[in-house]
């Protein structure tokens, strides 16, 4: 656990509070870029099935003088929502790839860290906090097998709040990705992380603030379950999605993307649409991690976790299989994490006359440990 | 000219104001982000003359897989130096681009908008704001003959400051780059744009907002000088470092880099640092924006301007070539932009015990009119 005064900080140091918007909670609603791009050429609609816009995940273009190969490539960025910069640069390095993991590429040719530091820290607080978010960024990578992947830092900017990001970077044959588009009626949807781990990142830093929102958490649990529920999250958050892709190839996925800032029914509903197909997306399953619905019942504040708008940081990867292929899915996940991460069932696919996501009426909460 | 009012914002509405880190100052000195990336893997230095760490403009990475082939890219963001929307989007795009131009890469396979909206805005000033600048971005691609150049944005983020930049990728064989790194002793040092730019942009800010810096420039110059300062400014600025890429092919370039954020001795001693050889860049001129020079002894802040240290932002590329390449390359300069730009020698590679930049003691400072 991170310890400021272990770095020479002043104990009462916190990451968090250097900025307001925590997580993936950063983003605009999509719908308002889209104005903006009205008029524009700037890509906004797939093109060709190759050309992902702005509503899907990464970027998959040909390249201009090299047709066979497609530029696949992602870009994100967000601020802190863990106070351990060490965990947030892991956790930053697995929201930065999953996009490209959506599409069934594993291997990357480049990444590259985004950071900034705050104009409100002091010097003693950048070097600590970011040589600290280069290792964990660093580190993730490294245990992940990437030895060979370059990683690079181009500058260290400077912003009001600190940034973490990255963009990743793969050049591949078609035959290296699933596009997103092939979703067929009657297929099931697995989901490869638990929802909810912003909430459990929340509760941690109630839990040190000791708040109101904390003080009602503690009307039902203990200081050691919301430091378990929390290290629940960290296990799901930092984890890459890279067996999740390999998993997609082996079973012969039909579409994915990833779950984070517009939450699981927010990127089910943007995957839905860029079907070949129309299609449905009916969700029956939400899997929250253990005690977070209950946090967020105690604290008047549940109605987004469910109804599967939660928004989350990191999260699992959202893919259509077809039903027996889902199975064998499941458990092949299960046994290559080797039951450190699950993988659900949430739903199935149904023709439909526009596309779509939606939750059953009858839409089971499962508690998830991990 | 921006008219807050035409839009349907305030008169008072000043897109600057939403930061205090205008144009590239926003970048933390690289010895600071060295210090942090020792004793981790993460890319500090040139590795087999293909990578370029982070003191370097772009990334030249041999893909993974694919070898033949060469990722090439840069990711670059600032906040608002000019208070136009389009404005700054065209400086934005001329600015990311740049990085990729000084290896002489001149197409490019997907080219990205990096923005954010500023938590100060209300809603109508962001939708105006975001539009123009993202029209100015792409205006300017197309412009410049970009025409099946892929741009795409995928996200709109939040926060305090308004961020814009891009990344800029384009996969190339390794034919089509020029290394930074064969500066020869002999060769001259050529300068495609003139220095000065930030602060004829800042002195037109002080313009507007009539402030003491303002009136002590009104001792000499009148409200036209001050736009017209300006507008050079922004001619330059906008200016995309595209021909000058194409002309370090044609007489075959030893090295370059683009001038930005560490001024042009900043820049040079980067690009000397990484040569082969050991050299030392002797820079003997300096040209200035008509009028900054003056503007910024008035203001008694001229110190960086006249060590050739000033911040710049989108400046232009600083080339050696060798002695008569070099003539015939400024001259072919101002032929192909019609005499709209202007190139410059400005001093000469010596060879040195010690690889480095200095500013020769007899240096002159030579007033630029585009």
């Amino acid at each position: 656990m991170f310890r400021p005064e272990k770095h020479g900080l002043e104990s009462d140091f916190q990451l968090t509070k250097f900025t307001t918007h925590t997580g993936c909670s950063c983003k605009i609603p999509q719908k308002v870029l889209e104005k903006y791009l009205r008029g524009t050429e700037i890509v906004n609609k797939n093109n060709d099935g190759y050309l992902i816009g702005s509503g899907m995940d990464c970027a998959v273009i040909p390249l201009n003088r090299h047709k066979d190969y497609l530029l696949v490539q992602t870009v994100d960025f967000f601020y802190p929502m863990v106070n351990d910069p060490e965990l947030l640069g892991r956790i930053a390095l697995a929201n930065v790839l999953s996009d490209v993991y959506a599409v069934g590429v594993t291997d990357f040719d480049s990444v590259e860290i985004i950071v900034s530091t705050s104009t409100s820290f002091t010097e003693k607080e950048r070097d600590v906090v970011i040589s600290l978010i280069l290792k964990g960024f660093q580190n993730s990578l490294q245990a992940n097998g990437y030895h060979k992947t370059p990683i690079a830092i181009r500058q260290l900017k400077i912003n009001p709040w600190c940034i973490i990001g990255g963009i990743a970077t793969s050049v591949c044959l078609r035959e290296e990705l699933i596009l997103p588009s092939k979703a067929q009626p009657g297929d099931v949807l697995v989901l490869t992380k638990p929802l909810g781990g912003q909430m459990a990142m929340d509760a941690h830093l109630w839990q040190l603030n000791q708040n109101e929102k904390y003080k009602s958490l503690l009307s039902e649990f203990s200081d050691d379950d919301i430091r378990e529920t929390f290290e629940i999250a960290v296990k799901s958050m930092t984890y890459l999605n890279k067996n999740a892709a390999l998993l997609m190839h082996k079973y012969q996925a039909h579409c994915a993307t990833d779950i984070t800032g517009f939450g699981l029914l927010g990127h089910a509903q943007n995957l839905a649409q860029f079907q070949k197909q129309k299609v449905l997306f009916k969700i029956d399953k939400l899997p929250i991690i253990k005690n977070v619905l209950k946090f967020s019942l105690l604290i008047g504040q549940s109605t987004k976790l469910r109804s599967g708008r939660s928004v989350e940081t990191s999260g699992g990867l959202l893919i259509c299989l077809a039903p027996d292929a889902a199975d064998k899915f499941c458990r092949d996940f299960e046994e290559v994490t080797k039951g450190e991460q699950k993988s659900f069932k949430i739903g199935h696919v149904v023709a439909s006359i526009e596309s779509g996501a939606v939750l059953c009426d009858e839409v089971s909460l499962i508690e998830v440990n991990l």
